[in-house]
C-alpha cells in the first residue's frame, strides 16, 4: 500500500503495514503542526506520519466493527502498568502513539489500531468534520483540566489549526473569548461569538490564556496577558522557551496547566450537534500520493487545515 | 529608633518611622531567604527590611488592640480596586508589601501596619513560634491551591527555611512526604513523620513536587521528579530558570502552580495546637543592633532561622 513515510527521507512510497487488531481504510487524514515538527526531527520519529484521520474498518476481531466509519484515540497504552491501572493510560510509560511514537500513523491507505481506541462516527457527521475529532478532543481537554465558565475572560493565543478549535470549544462555556494572532488572515476564520485581536491590541489581565502559538515565545507572551492568580494553558510543544520568568509566576501566583490529548466522546458530540463546525477550516484537499507537497502546503503562512484523500 | 535599613548601603541606623494606622513594638523578627535576595538587589527595594515578625501594639485607632501581641499580613492592598473587590487583595496592583515593596519593614524597634492586617497571637504561642506565622502561612497557601491528601506522594525539594515548614504542613494531610536536599545537615532538622533523601536518591514519579530550593535549577529538577499528570508547586522566586523544558510539561501534562503568601488564621491555629513546632528551626538569636551580621549568619550554609531581638 501507499504511505507518507518520514525518514530516512520524507516520501510517499509503498509500505507494508504491520498487522494490528483492527485494520482501517483511510477515508481522510488531517495534517497537524506536530506533523510539521516531526519532519524536522521532533521526537526522532521514523515511520508513517499522521494521527488525525477518519476511516472505515476493514477487518477486526469483533465483526460488529467491520464496515463502520471510525475515528481513533492515538495513544496505545499497555493497559496493565500502574499508570494505566490508575486511569492515566494516555501517560503510560510504554505507550505507543499513532504516527508520533513507535507506531505507524494514518497517512496510508490502511492503518492499524487496537479496537479499544476506536470511536464510531455518528451518521450525521461528514468525513470533513470527523477528521477534526482528534484535535477537537485536544481542545476539549482544556475544559477537563481547567474550570472555564461564564464571567471569565479568556485569550486564545494563536489562531492556527489548534487555536481555532480551542477558541470554538471555550466560547461554548459562555466565557468572553478573544483569539489573538500576529497576522489578521487567520482571525477572519474564527467561529461565531469569538472576538479577535492582533497581538499588539490583545486584552490584558485576563483570567485564562491558552497558548497555542506554535512558537517558543508563546509562554512569555501568555505571562504578559494573564491576570495575577490566573491560568495559562500550555498547548504548544516548544523546543526551547524564551523569556519565561518564573519569578513573575510566583509573585502573581500564576498557574500553568500543560495540556495534550483529550476525550473523543465529547468531541464527537460537539460535531454531531453542530456546536463546532470545523469543515470551513479546510484549505486544501490533496491526494495521498501528493503527501510531501501537502505538508509543504500546510507549512505555508495563513494555511489552516490540509487534508489527504487516498481516493482522490 | 534603630532599624536595619537596605540601601544605599546596608546598615543598622537611626530611622524615623513613617506614621501608620497601628504602631507595633517589635518583639522578634525572622530573617527569610527573600531578605537575602533583597540585599542583593531583588525588587530594587530600599528601606527597612523584614516581613517575618511578632510584636506588641503600642498605639492604634481601636484601643482594644493596644497591648496585644500580634503578627501581621505583609500585603497592604488598596481595598477599592477591581482586584481587591474580587477578593484578591494580595494581588492588588497598587499594594505595598512590608519590607519588600514600597513600605518599611519589621526589622526596627517599631513598625506600622493597617489594623486590618493584624492577627492576635493566642496566649499559648510563644514569640519564638509566632515569629514563624508569616512563612507558615505561605506553606499553608500550598494546600489552599492544590488538593494534597492521603495516598499522594509528595517531594519537598529544598529543606531550607521554607521547605522545612512546607514539609511539616504537607505531612499533616496524610500524604507521604519526602524532603529532598543537596546536603544532609538540614535533613536532620525535619519534623516527625517526614522522610528524607539526598537529591541523588530522591523518589521519582511523585504526585506533587514543591520547589523551594532557592536555586534557579529547582524547576528543572522538579520536572524530573514529578509524575505525568502531576503538579509542581513553585515557591522559590528565581531570577532565571535553567534547563526548563515546557515541551516535557505538555507531553506529560504537568501542572505548575506558583504560590506566594498565605492565610495567617490557619497558620496560627497550627501553632496553637502544636501541630507545627517551628521553634527548633531557630539557629541564632541576635540583637537588632547586629542586624548586618545576622543577615550574614543567615546566609551561611546549613543555617536555618536567624531571629532578631531588639531587647537583647
Amino acid at each position: 500500500m501507499l504511505a507518507l513515510v518520514n525518514g530516512p527521507r520524507l516520501e510517499v512510497r509503498a509500505f507494508e503495514a504491520r498487522p494490528g487488531e483492527a485494520t482501517i481504510r483511510l477515508d481522510l487524514g488531517g495534517i497537524c503542526a506536530t506533523d510539521l515538527e516531526l519532519i524536522k526531527g521532533y521526537m526522532g520519529f521514523e515511520g508513517v506520519l499522521g494521527h488525525e484521520w477518519v476511516g472505515t474498518v476493514e477487518s477486526a476481531p469483533d465483526p460488529g466493527w467491520v464496515g463502520r466509519r471510525v475515528v481513533g484515540e492515538i495513544n496505545c497504552p499497555c493497559r496493565v502498568c500502574a499508570t494505566c491501572r490508575a486511569g492515566r493510560g494516555n501517560h503510560c510509560p510504554s505507550r505507543t502513539v499513532l504516527g508520533i511514537l513507535g507506531r505507524d500513523g494514518a497517512f496510508a491507505e490502511r492503518l492499524c489500531l487496537p479496537l479499544a481506541n476506536l470511536h464510531a462516527v455518528p451518521d450525521g457527521v461528514p468525513d470533513e468534520s470527523a477528521v477534526f475529532a482528534e484535535p477537537l478532543a485536544a481542545a476539549c481537554r482544556i475544559v477537563e483540566q481547567v474550570h472555564v465558565g461564564p464571567g471569565l475572560r479568556v485569550v486564545v493565543l494563536g489562531a492556527g489549526r489548534l487555536g481555532q478549535l480551542c477558541a470554538r470549544v471555550l466560547a461554548l462555556t459562555g466565557a468572553e473569548v478573544t483569539a489573538v494572532n500576529r497576522s489578521p488572515a487567520k482571525l477572519e476564520r474564527l467561529g461565531p461569538g469569538i472576538r479577535s485581536a492582533l497581538i499588539e491590541e490583545a486584552p490584558r489581565g485576563v483570567d485564562v490564556v491558552v497558548a497555542c502559538t506554535g512558537a517558543a515565545d508563546g509562554l512569555a507572551l501568555a505571562t504578559e496577558l494573564v491576570r495575577p492568580g490566573g491560568t495559562i494553558v500550555l498547548k504548544t510543544t516548544v523546543q526551547e522557551p524564551t523569556g519565561v520568568d518564573p519569578t513573575r509566576w510566583v509573585i502573581d501566583e500564576i498557574r500553568v496547566v500543560a495540556s495534550r490529548c483529550g476525550p473523543f466522546g465529547p468531541a464527537l458530540r460537539l460535531l454531531e450537534r453542530g456546536l463546532v463546525q470545523p469543515e470551513a477550516l479546510i484549505d486544501a484537499r490533496l491526494p495521498l500520493s501528493e503527501g510531501v507537497g501537502a505538508l509543504e502546503r500546510a507549512a505555508a503562512p495563513d494555511t489552516l487545515k490540509v487534508v489527504l484523500d487516498p481516493s482522490a
